[in-house]
């Protein structure tokens, strides 16, 4: 279901019978020389609107920028800085938690998100908590990344092996290729990657990793792959999320 | 074309040859008791894409999340602090001007944005001056309202009249009726609405507005209204995107 | 009514029948060759005293320093950063609706404050409804220029046609050659102005418009114009508070 | 010389020999239940224009508003939190750092503002130490406070004794009783003021010093007793200036 | 090396052979009925010293405050909000950064700062980078938890199996049982703890976990312990830290 | 006590009797060619720890970083700008707030930390006041430094005549000789210190103040100074403290 193609009304008539939502959450950034700049909002979104649809919660608007610092270097990436990722995340929770929301889960897109939107979350507890909301007690939040559940990483693996790699990997690329076919003609052999290393500042990052890839192949993903990573994600997020709703 | 789609290769190599983006931002929130929460992202998307592919220019990510403190009083709001606003287009700017970009063209669906907005412009040209970006001298940003075209403005008065109200109007319904037929089902004559003030606070809101509709009868609303609509705001907008980006 | 010049027991007493309160604010900036810099401060100072003369209305004193950025490569201008002006107005409204003011009426005399000033109006409200002010049901904030007041453009426009211009306006003149007669002697025979444009970063600015004057003729103005703009400001702003006052 | 009735191109050559300007800054808050609420603006104000006539230094426009958190159990205080204060401090000293001021001489006339306006100064020389301007290096602030100087307190301690008090003042009262006689008939006798002591929350406050004063007797302020101490902190403040002017 | 006993003479003179800098961040909060309320800050703090002296690197005073708000429901804790901490360590590593130290190594004994300090070096390369500081290339910050170090794990299972638990863990209180023997006497026999589980708002941790521990019977701590997990949480991050220093 | 060694059950049981506590802050910066970077957090530390013991009252860990920008120019020290110090004190004040700490005692170690710390006492006390805590009312806040009370003042000016200067001074020094006796091998004979004068910018700092003293020679200092120092100080806070509790 989702949530913005529902009317408020709908939105109250759901509070009564379920109190998660699940947001979806990208990165707009380079994804090397033949992925797509949104790879990581459209593959959030589109795995989020799988698990609302197989759960019957409530899925809002992915958030399609995140904190992308680190790859400022190349263009057509934009980023927010941490301190506003944090604050966002936060007003967005808030937000939720004054109408009711007690559950909120977070389906995320891209690495870079994580550190800042688990901070995020004890921002907002700490607001809710000082401004005693009637759900501070009992607000939660959880944050997901679909490309680290055990099936994803398992199947990554046994396709592509350490080609994978960490950015711009052949699994989130498959999954385009799979929403998007048009995608397929940018793709081609390219050279190998830099190897995989740590991230630091944007221009590190491009010393490090010229083109934007961090020891992966793209050329290795396949639609056919990215709708197996859909699915085995969908599933293990579904079974999340269904145990977070029930958890004590 | 839309930026997500692209790669950082696409992207550098139009920056040779053109300066300019799109970056359309809605809201999500309540749009009465029949209207969808996600209406103001959804227009603004739509007639981006749209200007968009009349123009070449490139199309980034819809900003889903917008200020909407004044409708939290209604399950399904989704609001931005102004602060948090300011900060976020703020970043989003400067990530655009560091790579090259000096003409930021938001497209917005949501009248709560505009003013934040501006201020953000403000701060995000200071910022890039005293950070002496290269582009600092040359940045422009501009933010234009579709359903404050006069085109469209006319069009809603001559079909609604009065009931085009100021929120939940049945011009931005339309649209969204024409993008998503499913919501046809939603519609439903409702009783008069509230007449059409002013906006303070979130429960002073409520008060005035209890349905959330601002004078508006989105019963009104054909998917044939919406067509019109989003052609005439794209047909304006293209000419206002082509003229800033030929502005001295 | 200044209230600089009562007491907190007058200011007590006052309360229990008006929850009305007018606060002036302008911008210290450069207002071309012949302007003064005030110029924005004092013309809301002045209007908003006469103002509160006519109504019997508390006016609070002129908060002299705006958002005036993009005048910043014109030296004497001082400015507020967009953020800074956002939470300024946000706590003085607090500070108000602590003690029991609930229509805060600010009277503006710079162009850059309104989307900044609008802004923290709907920061503020959040604030006041997160923190369950008493008052926070019944605050409401309204932001009023008088330079925008159509009785002050219809005049101008008469008087000055075109060269009203948008910035060091020959209204705004008038009205401190009225204030402060020894103005009147930097009064001088200008070139030609910039023709108007559109506002961006404030190198921009000094390019486009390299005296400080957008399209304006200030030579024009004179005091005897100043005495009634000041008056027809007056009037039009009084009807508008008392309105505000009165509203429902 | 004030700089709001001045033009930017007299500040322009201003600057060719003089980097030094001086910014008022009060407070609107409680002044005990027969002083002015403007109390700490007015004095500053008239003090700064004083010392600015008889050094020629510009004086910039006061401001009104400052740190008077303590003071809100007192209707008609409107007070910045020291966070915003801080930041507005850091703005307009930058504003004049970046055209060329080196000599920022504050003339305070509220306690409550001096440790925020100390640590702005640390900011704003942190910023544009950082930004690296070019008068980063050269760049010096100051904050006097006029109550403060020996001269008045000397004179204040002789005229009342321990009925000077901390709070509303006769020192202050008296000055703003010489600027604006109309106060004299606010004046009268009270009954003995709460003793002087120390200052936490603004309830705390209110307990304390339930009026609003703090060990003053504002009775005794006299219109010539202002004068006389506008003159003293004239004439102090005046070396004051000069020896910061000539500082190496 | 201690930094704090250091002079800046000397701090010149290693800057010219190394690099790198270890810095100490506990937190200061409640570590259950029988231990310290200072554990990670004595731990980390000890770790950092016994790395320091096996390595030559210098080490920074401790930060004991950390982001705790989860156990703000306990008397004694004493926390930062996470957009605070992110400050803190933006600004910590900035000083650094701006005096030549390019490896800033924080060793962590609190998981709740992990997730805030990795936001915080994003927001620190953003801003080294955005003021081009001559070594925003070259800067890179890494935070190791001892208490996640494959060699104390494993030897924490062994000695306790699932009695380790995830809060007062007795492998960190064995560490301040050897730091200061005088905490063995609060030691007793406790009731069997609450089950691991997931951290949300401050009331609802307190009401998963009653008494603050989670999962763990610290009552198996013993001295001899704490000395062997500060000694290989020593030698496993002594490597950590000369691979650091080294990497290209 | 310290806060650090005890268990939050034992902070529970104090908080029935006592509700002070002893924060103590320092800072980590230069302190000249011979003196210890650390100087200000060791000396607060201490005197803290002593003021403690003879007290009876809970002493909190030290804060090791203040407000030190304009040391910036010497390698070594790390510095919060004033908004983050303002924002640290803040939320520590609050945290003890929380849970019924009413008398928070800052005894401080570094000149520099006073006017923010300050203003953050006046940011807790609107926050608490603004979120209703149930202490808001009673919440007391009170910095002290131990260098600037009249006992030590006496016993410098006697041992070190001027020799004491403002930074790097022989009386801080002497503090830690005594509790560090390794660092008396790095005092030396010294060259006449830079003359005593103001602080601005780091810079400005160094130009004028090269090797970071300022008009002190701390080779004066012994450790048996130290010794008496850190006794007077304890004895004069400690008197203080025992009547910011007894205050009505």
């Amino acid at each position: 279901m989702r949530l913005d193609l529902s009317t408020w009304q709908e939105v109250e008539e759901y509070l009564k019978n379920c109190k998660g939502i699940i947001l979806p959450i990208g990165s707009t950034e380079q994804h090397g020389p033949t992925g797509a700049i949104g790879t990581d909002a459209l593959t959030a979104k589109s795995i989020a609107l799988a698990v609302g649809k197989r759960t019957g919660v409530y899925v809002a608007p992915v958030q399609a920028y995140g904190m992308a610092e680190h790859h400022l270097g190349f263009p057509g990436t934009m980023s927010l800085q941490p301190s506003t990722l944090l604050q966002l995340i936060h007003d967005l929770v808030l937000s939720l938690a004054k109408n009711g929301f007690e559950r909120i889960f977070i389906i995320n897109g891209h690495g870079g998100n994580i550190s800042t939107i688990k901070s995020a979350f004890a921002q907002a507890y700490s607001t809710a908590s000082k401004l005693e909301l009637p759900v501070a007690n009992s607000l939660r939040c959880k944050i997901v990344s679909w490309f680290m559940t055990p099936e994803v990483l398992r199947e990554a693996r046994s396709l592509y092996g350490d080609k994978e790699g960490q950015h711009a990997t052949p699994s989130e690329i498959a999954i385009t290729l799979y929403l998007h076919p048009d995608l397929i003609q940018k793709q081609c052999k390219l050279p190998p990657p830099a190897k995989s290393g740590p991230i630091y500042d944007s221009q590190d990052f491009k010393r490090r990793y010229p083109d934007g890839r961090m020891g992966s192949d793209p050329y290795l993903a396949k639609p056919e792959h990215g709708k197996m990573f859909l699915d085995k994600a969908t599933i293990a997020l579904s079974t999340d999320l269904v145990n977070f709703l029930k958890e004590l």
